[in-house]
């Protein structure tokens, strides 16, 4: 059932979390996309009300999120954090609005669908006014994963990643730029947003411990990967590490695969496979680096070669700009779904 | 049969590309475990000649490297690259000196043994005049691989690594350094060593490529890993990444192995291994990091955990100071073996 605005009018937008890294990603995202955006509005935290983030070239004032911000809203992209989700996300659904959500909040809830546009835009369909945005390092390894999967049938993948600080949200950049400067002027190392200094050293800890010892982020990727690919039997064993650049993650992978693989079939996959560019050629030092993602919508994928450990698998590496195809691109790729959909 | 120095007066000592990032530190590495010095000379490339540098208080000049060089030289630890050891290691064994060679240039050779003496010093047994260090991955890689092999048989790792600008010697230090500088004052950022900028950025390439895809630094770790450990069906499939760090290497492993393996029993098995401290406690956000291995000589093993895509596997992380256990400080453990057994 779709909801909010199978209407004639263009939807009225609002972005919850927008003066954050994402938010503001979400907003430039919509601008350049030409969404569609009938009305707009800001919602942010109230220590946030009143900053003015410009869209179409009008300044806008982020207004207070209250239980009762939705009434006239049609779309919301939520950036604020699963607790904020958990609060408002429920009720902005009950008052008629479409929720997208890019916390973890409702991603592994079965009356959500969590929707990657390329790989499973059908789940869209039958929706209750929620649907998720995955994990950053999900979506910017499936990107590369998918098309594989559904060539050669993947059984199970080894992952080791390399995350960019905007992960982490704006703080986090504040905190690599502050500690880089202090350490080029000579001065004491400060820390606020990580246990550790994360300048000129990397951190194997991305999101909270569990009990057996991987972190919540490195299990994110076998559990979405499961749901988002329609494989319940898909395996995952991934090393999350924080590394000190500003913006896009990158995953080297080792996938093992059911039916026969070679290079050159994959490659010729992955050269058809939409949001992905293949980068790979070892002979002109090319191949993915979050330096030159950064900012773009596609995913990259190179150093495609055959595994030496498995007997039929792939090792490749991924980069991706996971505030984009991570977060707000992916969001509002949901969102032009959704109304593709609703005409 | 020991040559060079199975004699009375303690050994005359060269350090060939002493002005490198790793010659520098094995002079170091000399005067603070106190090796049995006798004579010491430094050599070096022509435009090095004359630079000098401090060992026990004394300023000692770098003199010219020749064929000449290695008369009255009872051990050399070579490290200026693998041309240079090809051409003069062998010059040296037949002058009756023992190198000590950090190059990749005689590693795979059958007659050279190749040791990390915490694993393999018996293999210098009849040893022919030239002794091979490892790789700086594989080096810091086997120190928590190897005690797990001995105790639950190793059949094969994936691993993705994160590693240090100081692999690729004092001018790749000087490179991130001027980078980070340049972007901090908003200069243009210009590159020498590298084909891409590294401040900030992650490069999935160390050295250069072979025909199949993987880098040679890639396939090292199982080929070096085969011959150390004893162990010719090990597989390995690596992704070597360069990251902005200065100092110490980082590996993300997965380890499947033959025998059953908990947790607990390799913790147990982590902590009696020699050179290696285990640094795990995600309660108190505590693994290891370059930052703190940086400098050090054990290497640091942690985020140990039942692996979740193998069925009898570990993932765990490792870090070490590639200066050190990686290159310098185990070409010093392999002299002190040399002293050891000749007496």
């Amino acid at each position: 059932m779709f909801r909010g605005f199978s209407m004639n009018r263009n939807p009225h937008v609002a972005v919850v979390g927008a003066t954050g890294a994402v938010g503001v990603e979400m907003i430039k995202t919509l601008e350049k996309r030409s969404f569609p955006v009938g009305g707009f509005t800001l919602l942010a935290s109230a220590r946030s009300v009143g900053k003015k983030l410009r869209f179409r070239g009008e300044e806008i004032a982020a207004k207070e999120l209250t239980r009762n911000s939705f009434a006239d809203i049609d779309i919301a992209l939520f950036s604020a954090g699963g607790s904020i989700s958990k609060e408002f996300a429920p009720l902005a659904a009950r008052a008629g609005c479409v929720v997208i959500d890019n916390s973890s909040a409702f991603r592994m809830d079965d009356q959500v669908p969590l929707v990657i546009p390329e790989i499973n835009a059908a789940d869209l369909k039958g929706h209750q006014g929620i649907i998720a945005n995955p994990n950053c390092t999900t979506a910017v390894a499936l990107m590369a994963l998918y098309p594989l999967h559904r060539a050669f049938s993947v059984k199970r993948i080894f992952a080791a990643s390399y995350q960019a600080v905007s992960g982490s949200g704006a703080r986090a950049i504040a905190e690599l730029k502050r500690q880089v400067e202090q350490i080029v002027h000579g001065q004491p190392v400060t820390k606020e947003v990580y246990p550790h200094q994360i300048a000129f050293n990397v951190l194997p800890q991305v999101d909270s411990f569990l009990q057996d010892g991987y972190t919540k982020e490195e299990m994110k990727l076998q559990n979405e990967g499961r749901k988002i690919m329609h494989h319940p039997t898909f395996r995952a064993s991934v090393t999350c590490v924080r590394v000190p650049v500003y913006r896009a993650h990158s995953v080297a992978i080792n996938a093992e695969f059911d039916k026969p693989v070679t290079v050159d079939a994959a490659r010729a996959v992955l050269r058809k496979a939409p949001g992905l560019q293949v980068v790979d050629d070892p002979g002109k030092n090319e191949y993915p680096q979050p330096l030159h993602v950064a900012e773009q919508y596609d995913c990259a994928v190179g150093r495609i070669r055959q595994d030496c450990a498995f007997d039929n698998g792939l090792a490749f590496w991924v980069s991706g700009d996971q505030l984009l195809k991570g977060a707000a691109l992916n969001a509002v790729q949901i969102a032009e779904e959704l109304m593709n959909n609703s005409r």
